[in-house]
């Protein structure tokens, strides 16, 4: 049984669901709807939140391919904490950068640069203590790649590549380090081939 | 060895942190910090942000208190789905409305009406979402109380009582019983008992 992704493959919640699906080596199909998006359809189940979706699979898969959840309590709190963290205070910041600098103008429509380097200056204290952290652990909540990464790469790729934001990155060296060594994953390269062929069905 | 919690009393996420503590019926201190908050202390292990906090100790004690994580990994999975609705689409509307109608008002500055009114016309609309599904489920994510409904109650208690928003919650047949449900939790008004008093140590 295939999993269903609605979504768009442009849209990073989409890009954060199969990203995981291909870390996971989990068969899927990515349908194009209307509505609120992205969701999954495995079987009779449905589930929004592309937050919600990858802690799903990664409980459902554990054990087929990395390990995305932390092994005890106490690592499974910190990838939540990170999680959080990302929905909370990172991806308010990263996305009105995004939406000024770059979705807007490739529209035609000028973007609120004001509104956007209030938000570059607040961000550039997040990767402080982002940076703070990856001097400690290797990845966010440890010594393992997780959802912890994972949930970050979409949105700072459009941050990086399309928002001339850059610095913001690789002008902290530990942040620079993590950075590379997330987005030069095999299955985040698949999910970026992926995205760019436009077909709709990947199989692992 | 007694969990201590570092945080404001009177703040939403210390609150959600607080209850699930009584829910679970665990002993913990509160200590008033400067700083980011809430953060927990558990022996050698730190956490922060209230949501990856309440998840932690709702795992740490399953089978303690009820059961706030859902049982199985799709009931599990709706609860994270309501958990991020939470913090991603309801918070982030009713913060500003709290803010401009009584954090404000309260230190006797004038807040922004029109930017909490914005807010209460999109909240109105994701209320009838609730709505929807809680006229499926007597909970947001099945038929038992979890993480998804205590996580929604500091922040609507004050919207509720403090903003003269009761209508926004009691217009709707379904949201009202909910309402009405979860907040006379012997463990919520034990809470806010807590609360209250002032004093600094719970004792199950």
């Amino acid at each position: 049984m295939v999993v269903k992704i609605y979504g768009t493959g442009t849209a990073v919640c989409s890009q954060r669901v199969m990203h995981c699906l291909v870390e996971l080596g989990v068969e899927f199909e990515l349908v194009e709807p209307f509505g609120q998006v992205p969701y999954i359809v495995d079987g009779d189940f449905e589930l929004f939140e592309s937050r919600a979706i990858v802690r799903y699979y990664g409980a459902k898969y554990v054990g087929k391919g990395p390990n995305l959840l932390g092994r005890t309590l106490e690592e499974k709190a910190r990838v939540d904490q990170w999680l959080d963290a990302e929905a909370i205070n990172y991806n308010p910041l990263v996305f009105p950068i995004v939406f000024n600098l770059f979705v807007l103008p490739r529209s035609g429509v000028p973007g609120n640069k004001a509104e956007a380097e209030a938000a570059v200056e607040k961000l550039d204290k997040v990767l402080e203590i982002y940076e703070r952290q990856l001097s400690k652990t290797k990845y966010l909540a440890g010594n393992e790649f997780t959802l912890a990464d994972l949930t970050h790469i979409p949105a700072t790729r459009y941050l990086v590549e399309n928002c001339n934001m850059d610095h913001l990155i690789t002008g902290k060296k530990h942040v620079k380090a993590w950075w590379e060594d997330i987005t030069s994953r095999p299955a985040w390269k698949k999910t970026m081939s992926f995205v760019e062929s436009r077909v709709s069905h990947f199989y692992p």
